[in-house]
């Protein structure tokens, strides 16, 4: 059984490799690579897989995993700029993949090991990325 | 292949166990333990899996999975109370968990055993639930 | 100019007229009338007009809202009873027109007389109401 | 990891078995079988399965995803007739399982054989078809 | 104060002018001239404006307004070819826009004349029309 | 009557006063005040308000006031920075409120005056300003 919690944050980020000319990333990365920036309003799922606690009838209690993911996701990402802001896009792409690795890392951290893991993140209304750490 | 059917309820519910103190309930379940209960529009999606049959195209006619959760879900737990009007939840929590437990245990009694069966329940836009019988 | 915040509240209700029989609330009121109350997760839109702050750009600071919204509106109905938690619906039926009624009562009481007020209330995803005042 | 693309497509079509009388059409394909057609909003979401590039962050460019999309599903069914228009249905019934499997058997041609497939297609909100190759 | 019903119908449709040459057809109404038809979701959100009852605290009974859009307008235009099926498309282009103008005038002759009337189709995401009888 | 087109664009902003303190535009404006940006998928709905064309049965034609749109908001605010990149915020604060106005004064110049013109603009699913010129 697997129990999904649905939280949002917004954030700039700007994709580009440093050691490539401007052409080039503006030529793989399209308009996504603006030196300026620009931004989105992420919808983060993340789904908990476990077995129901007879006592209380919850794989997970959500107002727990709520907790977690504020603390340990949206507040470093939220209203930040993900470039620039947070350590963990340093040296890596925010693309939606890398961001959602990211956040699956930091969760998994955090999670009792005894549930399954998986976050699924929204860029847009036409882009999704589904990680389950595999 | 799967085929998925959505469907929605209105339904009154409470969290809670007798055997613990008011105290313990609101700890627990938090405002979801209020007495006189509160409610949702629960969005259930019912998944079948099977292959397509050559002469109609279907996997199964939707008309049919359709009537059949009408009449063993919906007929059952719309605009009722779960914990006072519907035995099922005398005994267990009306969780979104054992909610989806018991839609998908009442649906694989009446749906021919050839075919795979999962159950998605949301109880709001942030939380939701997905059940596949293991 | 009309800026307007979304929020949500989940309640249970029952429609019925005490001085009515059994037999005339089920046949005006159908399903509705349940004894046993149902429920569901209102969703509450709030439209305040006025015009641009030139030093903030703002028409109303939207956290200044949504705390009014919360304080006055969230507080008090959600994850309640509306018939038995809730004073304001002691003697008229708890309908979407008479929540969102006393919903823009109890906010233009709190809001600036400067601005306009509009509230939308969304049942379920097929019914809604409007209501400004007038 | 997944990668998910949606797209959108607005066509005709008609469930219907030359072989069958309009009687029988009528009492399995109901008003589907409508002879003058009727029509839907086609919402299609395609995953791609891979491993992050760890040049460009990406599973797969969605740029290239996207054409792909169009050149060889959305230029051939958007604004279409499925079953006047499109030969892929001229012996088979335009269903939402077939013609999942048409877009999935078109789109395996052309992707890469490294990455993973499975298209999601929704006819209405209240019904989806899932297929993955199997 | 306004109450809103939305329902949904599936139908097949043509823009074109019978008087102009395939090329002009072609030219203004693009692909949604196709000579074999296209189709939408069409959803339709029917507002009524009135007073509340005080006897039932409705401004019109959902049930009775409901009805009234199955019968006069869904069973007429669900699952129809609105250019081959509907008397109403004969000498008018079955655009948003037209279609919106006859499902006000319709249900204006079904309602009360002491109720308010306005009518919002939308054919996909991205287009709606709205139509209140002036 | 009238005709509503949705498009989507996706922007950097930072709320803030260079004549202010870094704690009072922290006080004032919150996270929104990051010095390096956040950013949204701003939702932005372009009422059109006129009346039938007897030949095409159209408001307006969509495909123009698409190409309206795309030319003259998205291609200027689309994967930009809105403080950085769009001398239109060089002096006024990106809210929703400005961006929504600075929007409508755009469309307006470039609109068939015989026409009128409202702009919704969502920052996030929980707030929206709407704009009609007054």
């Amino acid at each position: 059984m697997k129990i999904c919690r649905r939280e949002t944050f917004n954030a700039a980020h700007r994709l580009f490799r440093e050691n490539w000319s401007d052409e080039k990333n503006l030529e793989i990365f399209g308009k996504c690579s603006n030196p300026n920036y620009h931004g989105h309003n992420y919808v983060l799922e993340v789904y908990v897989e476990g077995t129901i606690d007879p006592e209380t009838g919850y794989v997970i209690d959500l107002k727990i995993l709520k907790e977690l993911i504020h603390e340990y996701v949206l507040d470093r990402f939220d209203h930040r700029n993900l470039n620039l802001d947070c350590a963990e896009f340093k040296n890596i792409n925010p693309t939606t993949e890398n961001i959602s690795k990211v956040i699956w890392e930091i969760l998994r951290e955090k999670l009792d090991s005894k549930f399954g893991l998986e976050v699924v993140l929204s860029e847009t209304d036409k882009n999704k990325v589904i990680f389950n750490g595999k």
